[in-house]
Formats: structure tokens, C-alpha cells, sequence
């Protein structure tokens, strides 16, 4: 199976490609599981993250252990947006994500509870790989609907284009 | 709101109350975006964790966190079974939940690369809160059928009745 290297720091990965369409090939990284690469990534956005940063905000499910590593260092609390509805809801805000790569149209789903967090916070934005940067934008909706302000956009890796103000670690290629 | 006090070690929280069925009113543990809630939980449970675990096995979303701490704290690495299909998914192995509580028939998707790092492994399953056992029964059949070993299961928070040997810290009561 071919493999493309990637190296945080000291960490090095050798990941699948996945071809989502024919021709189109795309390093696979994969943040759920690898706790010494996840550290990296964080290490490495540490930095880039405000001193005056009150929250961090991400969505499920591969974007958490970065979310947790990141929050951990720094002592904060996070909170994750859901993609479906869970039973014990009440009053969610619901976003819908407008993308063009997805295909089916994705929503997400943020407890009333957690959304009484948000109000006046200073949010971060947390994902693990951006690409057109539509489930980010619809994060930072959130958040404003909430009543927090977004003043960071933190992913580990982008790939593709993208209008939005985000720091990354690293760039992966369409190969 | 009514709320339920939790103490686990120095940690307290009071949970709201969710109530599935009418008269039946279930605490709302929350793992996620609670960094020091999880670590207080992955402090109690490192003790009841095998010297001789390889891996640790768990299934999305919430209690991916406290998978991730229990990891962190013995360097290894854990899989995280998906209840979606993932489009990069290559032969998966696809497992029914067995639940009276759930309603709709769930599924559990693990991708073949890591269903080939559990082979010959000694596993751990994790769960945030086991309520029937269920989910805990299908991760374990999955792990068997990729011919790993269970050789413990540790949760937070177990509720309710359950046949399965599990290493619990506390018990949620049912109000």
C-alpha cells in the first residue's frame, strides 16, 4: 500500500492515501488513537493559540483529542458541537454546513446548556484537518449565534483552498 | 434546574437531570470538553488497568476523552470504533449493537487497518457510562473477531443492571 510521510516535530507518520474521487489522492491522517502524534500537533499550535483565549470550540468526532490536547495544556474547558441530535437536548442551536465536497448536507447540533457557555467568551475554533473550510464556518455561526467571539481558527492541517484566516501546522498535498 | 452532585476524588460537579421516560431520571455525565472531570475519572481507573495492556478499544463519541487520558498516562496507543460508515473505510468490520434501551438498531464500523493492530493484542475496552452493556458487549465480539483478547473493562460510571464484569469508579443511580 503506498504511504505518505508526514513529520510534527520529532513524530513521523507514514499515512494511507484515500481517493475520494478517481485521479484525486489524499494523505489520510487520522488524530483518533495516536496519542504521540496528537501531542505533536499540539505542541506545534500551542504558539499560535491567543493568551486571551476563554474557550475552545470543535465538532465530532476526529477533531476531540487535538480539542482535549490543546484545552488540557492550557487549562480550559472545551465544547463539541454534535452531528446528530442526541435525546437529551433541549433547545439546541442547529447549523447547517454548507460545503461543496460533502455531498449530503451535514448539520450540527450544540446543547442549549453548552451554548449558555459561549455567551461573551473569547473562542477558539478547533479542527484537525480543514479543507474547503465549510464545517469551520459553520462552527464560527455557531459561536456568534451563541454570543462568543472567534478570535483564533486552529487546525492541524489544511488542504485544498480556503478563504478563511486559519493557522495550521502543516499544508497536505492532493497528490 | 434539579441537579445531581458527583464527587470523584477532589473533583465535584453537579449534572443536570435527563429524563428518557416519564418518571425515570437519569444524572447527565458529560465527558466531553471537561478536562478535569475526565482526568479525576482516569485517576481512579489507571489502578483497575492490566500491567500487561497493549491497546485500548473504545467506540465514538463521548467517551473518546477519557480513552485519550488512559492512553496518555500508560503511552499507548487506542482504536476508536465509528457508529458511521467512513468513506476511506476498506473492508470494515461491521458490528450490531445488541440494546433493549436504544431503540433503533445500531452499528458499529471498524476500518481494517485497525482492526489488524488489535490482532494478538491484549485490549482494554473503555466506556464513559455502561448502562445495559450493550455497546460493551459489541466492541468485545468485535475485538474477538479480529482476534484480539480482552483482557479487562473499565468504565467512568455504570448504571443500572448489567452482566458484564466491569471496573467502574462510581455507580449512577436511577431517580
Amino acid at each position: 500500500m503506498e504511504t505518505y510521510p508526514i513529520q510534527i516535530g520529532s513524530v513521523t507518520r507514514r499515512v494511507p492515501l484515500h481517493e475520494p474521487f478517481p485521479g484525486v489522492r489524499i494523505p489520510l491522517v487520522d488524530f483518533l488513537g495516536d496519542v504521540e502524534f496528537v501531542r505533536a500537533v499540539a505542541q506545534e499550535l500551542l504558539p499560535k493559540m491567543p493568551e486571551d483565549a476563554d474557550l475552545l470550540v470543535t465538532c465530532e468526532t476526529s477533531s476531540i483529542p487535538l480539542t482535549h490536547e490543546l484545552a488540557s495544556a492550557r487549562e480550559l474547558d472545551y465544547i463539541v458541537a454534535r452531528k446528530r441530535r442526541r435525546p437529551y437536548m433541549v433547545d439546541p442551536i442547529i447549523q447547517e454546513v454548507e460545503s461543496l465536497t460533502l455531498g449530503a448536507v451535514e448539520v450540527l447540533w450544540l446543547d442549549r446548556r453548552y451554548a449558555e457557555k459561549i455567551l461573551n467568551k473569547n473562542v477558539v475554533l478547533v479542527m484537525d484537518v480543514v479543507a474547503s473550510g465549510g464545517t469551520m464556518k459553520a462552527l464560527e455561526k455557531m459561536v456568534n449565534r451563541a454570543g462568543g467571539r472567534v478570535i483564533a481558527r486552529l487546525a492541524g492541517f489544511h488542504q485544498g483552498e480556503t478563504d478563511l484566516e486559519i493557522s495550521t501546522v502543516a499544508e497536505l498535498p492532493q497528490l
